[in-house]
């Protein structure tokens, strides 16, 4: 049996064991946008500070101005440096009353497939993923002693939250967090049996609005048809964002946009990605986005302005003839290659302005914004992983985009000039940011035995 | 001293008690849309009931599929038999934080300009304004030992929540209820000194709409621009539901509208009506209603499409980066004379319908629907009616029209055939349905005069 075997056997052996740690974890209700849950994603650090110091790191909880890092040094070793990234805060629960299951009681359920579900909010984004590189790292240690290449490790708990503290703490800790390289268990595999590296991922911006026409809520019955009404004025500008062809009809929006390289269409094409199927799954069949796009260009590599949340006047049980007197949005922008985020909210509060009367106002609150990115496709550590994926899947790995943004990546290159493998095992079907979160038990075991895989490749580098 | 003259002077000596009664009354929040508010109103509707006793009335509280009536019969008299109607109910509170004192705690505010507010949720509508009524009977009662007209009363407790119940109770009880004429007290004075008679009114048709998109709600990561946006799918419709000219954009909404009569125009010429003031009081100074219309013709004798609220997706404190699933939002219409308003709620659903893509689904939810309605000027209980108030206000009286929607006197038309006097005595700023409702007590002071007017000039019909 090879060492490589031997640290193998052992995760396999432990699984119900690093199981129970990633229950542990899920029992934190760490939600970074919700003020209450600070003392929780406190917790979570400190759980995940004790976990490393169980490897031997030199790990400790670092506070911010919002909720703290973690950061842990392993044992120097010869070879490449590692530094991994994960994110240990959550998204919030609502709509409550659609989970079937208490989000933060975690607990397994077995499919008709033979698969099974862990449940609970966090158990696919970012606790379960970021668990399998940690659990891989205990069966090395556990098996050899040490890990066979140096690891060090990085934990933030305001991923869902745009990760304001970031860049900040890159910047006065460049020193402490340089390695040759990121890696970052935040993706998805390509499908439930064959892996994926993504090499490109969307920018991000992120606005909220709101509205003030009248001075105070009014009656319909006194000034119905003649004062204006913020909710009604709330739907012209969210009506007016996308035209009919499913582009963003901000003025300027597409300026500088780049179109896919044809390598990576190449590479897509290869893909078998069936558009139907992707949307069936979701109870969808009409795309919405831009007409005369694939649906993997659609969601990968063209940009879109999406609401998150509207809200103004009376929602609650019967009917209130209010004319609403505020009305607000929470609005994003997907980007790609070309578009500089900063630019892009601009134009979004131009256009929404251009679009108030002149006796009424808009007040507008920005989150977070972070530019596209994509990675080059030939590098040496990429190449190994590729293969210590496909070693252990017995599929080609993808190399595949996402239209999900993480900004940490773009911080990492601006603030240390060190480039990313995003390699994860979540599946299309996690329910991730919604009721149900759920990551298979499959994801997790083959995940941690792939991380095993990828460390034993980088230390023949 | 007239008996006139002695049961004025005895309503002004007892306008302290008549203001306990009041706040008595306010303090019940009888909210009818909230259920948990429904013994509450029940508990009105036993004060109300109370009261009527006091006056040698025949009384109860009838049990409706909703919320309690009220009726009551005075001893019978010779000349005219009146039906007053009121409401006991009150519109929900929210948004609570903006009240300056509690909506159920009334109180007396002394302004600058001499004039007192009674504050509290109902004080105008249409607790105080009933309560003018119930105090002018009462004073003629302690004078004279009776009433000079046979008088019987009707209060409901749904008027707020569209009057579901009101039609089948007059169907019901169409024998016990009939009278000669109904006299309503849920309007407003012209201006702070003139008194008016309100003779024509806007129909109305509510309805609660909710789209579903998805079969749960995405991550725009993943999904961004390719999945139908149930916030955004909500926005284009509220967008579409008015053009930029201010019209109501429905096809088929404006077939048969009427115009404004050249009696009725040349009527409201006369009044003095300042819309820079009118919309300067509330904040604003441009109409959006109809371009080319009048601000009163687009409040008064022109129908709108106004959104009284809307939801969807997250609207929580921080971000989160969902596509939605479900968005909703409440719409109502004022109708005018030549709509039906069952027609216009048909050819709302078409046209949301029509919006909605194919993969995508609406449901709709009907509150209530009135007919416009407009009352012949030349009655002869209407001409006295305008004697007594010009003698009160020594001013003349304004036959005007109002944008709001009175659906109990459609009921009262097609059930009972019996016409109405809308008299009242609530002032434009009384923020009624807003935070901070008030009544002024000369208008309840004054008010309860008026009617010991009005109660003595029929008595000599």
């Amino acid at each position: 049996m090879t060492q490589l075997d031997a640290v193998l056997a052992h995760a396999d052996a432990q699984l119900d064991q690093s199981l129970a740690r990633l229950f542990e974890l899920i029992r934190i209700p760490s939600i970074s946008t919700e003020p209450e849950y600070a003392a929780d994603c406190r917790r979570a650090a400190v759980w995940l500070r004790d976990q490393l110091a169980e490897l031997d790191f030199d790990a400790s909880v670092r506070d911010t101005a919002g909720h703290p890092m973690v950061v842990g040094h392993g044992p120097a070793q010869p070879g490449p440096h590692v530094l991994f990234y994960g994110h240990y805060d959550v998204q919030p629960v609502d709509p409550i009353a659609l989970w079937k299951t208490p989000p933060f009681e975690p607990s397994l359920a077995p499919q008709p497939d033979g698969e099974t579900y862990i449940l609970g909010r966090g158990a696919s984004d970012d606790k379960g993923q970021l668990l399998t590189f940690i659990e891989a790292c205990r069966a090395w240690k556990a098996v050899t002693g040490s890990l066979p290449i140096r690891v060090s490790m990085l934990f933030e708990g305001e991923e869902e939250a745009g990760s304001p503290s970031l860049g900040p703490f890159l910047e006065a800790n460049a020193e402490d967090l340089k390695a040759d390289t990121i890696l970052v268990c935040d993706t998805d595999m390509w499908d439930r049996e064959t892996p994926a590296i993504t090499t490109m991922w969307r920018g991000f911006v992120s606005e909220e609005f709101e509205i003030t026409t009248a001075d105070r809520d009014l009656h319909s019955g006194m000034f119905g048809s003649a004062a204006r009404n913020a909710t009604q004025l709330l739907g012209t500008i969210i009506g007016k964002l996308r035209a009919e062809d499913g582009s963003v009809a901000i003025p300027g929006f597409y300026d500088g946009v780049e179109e896919l390289s044809e390598a990576n269409r190449r590479e897509w094409e290869r893909l078998p990605f069936d558009p139907v199927k992707f949307l069936g799954d979701v109870g969808l069949s009409i795309p919405a986005g831009e007409a005369g796009r694939s649906v993997l260009e659609q969601v990968w590599a063209r940009p879109t302005a999406e609401v998150h949340g509207v809200w103004g006047g009376y929602a609650g049980d019967g009917f209130k003839t209010v004319i609403p007197a505020k009305a607000g949005a929470k609005i994003s922008f997907r980007l790609v290659a070309g578009q500089d985020p900063h630019r892009i909210r601009q134009l979004f509060r131009s256009f929404v302005e251009s679009l108030i009367p002149g006796d009424c106002s808009v007040t507008f609150k920005s989150y977070a914004a972070a530019a596209a990115r994509s990675m080059p496709l030939d590098g040496a550590l990429l190449t190994k992983a590729r293969e210590a994926l496909t070693a252990e899947w017995n599929r080609e790995t993808a190399l595949a985009g996402t239209g999900g943004s993480i900004p940490i990546l773009g911080e990492f290159k601006q603030r240390l000039g060190m480039d990313s493998l995003l390699i994860g095992f979540a599946r299309f079907d996690n329910r991730i940011h919604s009721p149900n979160e759920k990551y298979d038990l499959s994801s997790f075991s083959k995940g941690i035995r792939s991380w095993i895989r990828i460390l034993d490749a980088f230390s023949e580098t």
